[in-house]
């Protein structure tokens, strides 16, 4: 078999084997194919997509280059989440608790920020003392004494996943319906969770600018799922201005909390948490329809058990589970910066984009892989689209170092005004299964 | 700038900017960029093709990766000609000398072969002793005392296109016009000519299948050409039997001699060298119109001049220029076996691919870069499309070492018969200025 004719065919439009796929992937992860023509077969594949088939083979070709979990020693079914992700994106530090407080494992493991995102890891790090990177035996651990487990990817799950995603960073070759799919899927299967609900965000300044491109990747990463015994759901939803007011690690923390508390209850990320939280339910049989999930949801805000369990996680995996109650435990700006609005208007729009790069230059997020981050900076989003703004109201607050200036004219820009409103509350685009 | 960036433009279908196109060039050139982002951009190129604009541009900065070629010292216009490829294909020997005795400066740079198609360069090699990579001195000598210079590539003209043509070569992106257009165009530029003629292959065993796609690649060399001050001309010529009767070097200088004393003056391969000698002195300044040209070409024949002018560049550098009238003094095979045909019928077609894969198997060409050749295996093909063969009639002769087997069958294999005889002299499929 010659790595050549591989990209040759796919060149041509042809359809890959499973054993050439393997052979690939195998050959890309020992160094024996070199990186150039991997780098031209994921091009090709950009050009010419992949059968569903295909993807197929990608996603176990890249699921069996390294360890799968074993999470049998866990009772009953065992249910995850992945998110496309989006700035501001913090649902798994609310759903997990909701989950597990009601009985449903929940086995995650998540991914640190790059560029404008976040990453939840970052998130969870934010929280002095935790431990972010947990072996085995303590995700185990952890999964089975609170039913919650989060940790950072090992090196050892789907390791031809991180070959090629460090490939495809640099090539221009990330956006690709079947290669995202196998990205996510070789990971998740790898993670050996029995149901998966996916939240594929959708809009302008998500991977998926459409609603036709979101649904093609939700789709395929259900089938895909499903072909390997998985139960798949996946919701899409809209991902333009950032999910909920809080932007930056400690922040993030924050709103989570007071989400687990009862506060902001109907917000989006509030209605978004809930509604993941209860299709997870389901999934995990803990419900027999979604209004009995929400009811479910509802109760373990109400009567405190969601917030327990994220207590309990925190301090089983070496956290101050006090910074949950006393945010002065948390880490601290150096200073808070008011941006208020240099003009009257109706709020259309929120890039949450800018703001997500506006936030990564102040520390909360990593231009580069090894940047060390602040974790206590970041913005409060005080205003949301659709609400009417006078000319001197408070639209941010910068958390920021000391040292840094705030440009008030930066923040601004990011809000795109109207003279009429309108109320935005379609986050939910689609849900496929 | 960053490389990344490029690719994603160019992904996206988008046109890269001169200063984008010569920052990659140079960048692939000193390593500053990794091969994997340079394999990545190619099959995005051929994915997305490029403009004049952007073809133009990668030209130049392949061009300017290394040394240009300075002919001023001779005078008189200095007529270039390139071929495609093919098997067969030896124009260079016949016409070079031929536009040189009618006082043209013809000075050409020449490849070697790889894989089924010969090279130049080897042909002139199996002339004993006769030097193939000249110096610039002694290449500027050759054009100023016999008219005619051949040499194989230095390393110092175009760079960059060596860099990038290695690596189209593993990535399977040698296949696009755009890149085939600068790979050529960038060296000919360098080698400083006046004035070029590019002779097009088509055919199902050449690089262009489809008179359409061997259009469009000539007039996008003769474009860039022209944008560069260069006169340009292209014929698209016919490629699918073997072009001659010999394949394997010293078979090929035996064919062009013959060719050069008056012999197989109404064949194929002796037609198209005629017309493209004619074509270069039109443009050398020497005819004005191709009939007159034509003349001039057959006079070189009937005198003996243009065997002369072959003569005295073999013999200036350093070749048996006895080798030219005593072919005992070329390279010899082991053994010559006749091949004879197994039944009667009309010949419909020679598989020019299949024979010049059985030639380089026999040692006459590279099947890797660094296979060492036998100068004087080959095959003498003793048939031609359209001939009525009868069963016993010699096929083929095959000039082999004498320890290596010759199966029949092979070469009957390449043999097409029908029950109807059909002519076969649509050489000329266009011609493009």
């Amino acid at each position: 078999m010659r790595m050549y004719d591989l990209i040759y065919s796919k060149k041509l439009g042809g359809a890959l084997s499973a054993e050439e796929i393997a052979f690939w992937v195998r050959g890309a992860s020992d160094g024996s194919i070199p990186d150039e023509q991997s780098a031209a077969l994921l091009m090709a594949i950009c050009w010419r997509g992949m059968t569903t088939e295909e993807t197929l083979a990608l996603t176990l070709a890249m699921r069996d280059s390294g360890k799968r979990l074993d999470l049998s020693s866990v009772p009953g079914l065992k249910v995850d989440k992945h998110s496309t992700g989006g700035v501001g994106d913090k649902t798994t530090l609310i759903l997990g608790p909701i989950v597990a407080a009601c009985g449903v494992p929940c086995p995650m493991f998540s991914g640190r920020g790059l560029g404008h995102t976040g990453g939840t890891v970052d998130k969870f790090a934010a929280i002095p003392g935790l431990k972010v990177e947990l072996s085995e035996a303590e995700f185990l651990r952890s999964l089975a004494e609170t039913g919650f487990a989060n940790s950072a990817q090992t090196a050892d799950i789907a390791p031809a996943d991180k070959k090629l995603y460090a490939l495809r960073d640099v090539t221009a070759t990330v956006e690709s319906i079947p290669l995202i799919t196998a990205s996510i899927m070789s990971k998740k299967l790898a993670g050996g969770a029995d149901a998966l609900v996916l939240d594929v965000k959708c809009g302008p300044t998500a991977f998926m600018k459409t609603l036709e491109d979101a649904t093609a990747l939700a789709q395929s990463m259900v089938d895909v799922g499903k072909a390997h015994g998985m139960q798949m759901r996946a919701l899409i939803t809209r991902m333009d201005a950032p999910l909920g007011w809080a932007i930056g690690n400690a922040l993030e923390v924050m709103e989570c909390v007071e989400i687990l508390r009862g506060e902001h209850g109907d917000s989006e990320l509030a209605q978004m948490s809930f509604r993941l939280a209860a299709e997870m339910l389901v999934m995990g049989g803990a419900a027999t329809s979604l209004e009995a999930a929400q009811a479910l949801v509802q109760a373990t805000i109400s009567k405190g058990t969601a917030l327990e369990t994220l207590r309990r996680f925190v301090a089983l995996n070496g956290g101050d589970a006090l910074a949950l109650d006393d945010f002065s435990r948390l880490p601290q700006p150096g200073q808070v910066v008011e941006v208020r609005a240099d003009r009257a208007g109706n709020v259309a729009a929120i890039d949450g984009r800018a703001l997500g790069i506006l936030a990564m230059d102040l520390g909360a997020g990593r231009r580069d892989r090894n940047d060390i981050l602040d974790l206590g900076v970041g913005i409060r989003v005080l205003t949301r689209v659709g609400q009417r703004v006078e000319k001197g109201d408070v639209l941010f607050e910068v958390f920021a170092k000391a040292e840094v200036n705030i440009f008030s004219s930066f923040y601004q820009d990011t809000i795109t005004f109207s003279t009429n409103s309108k109320a935005c509350d379609d986050w939910l685009l689609a849900t496929i299964s």
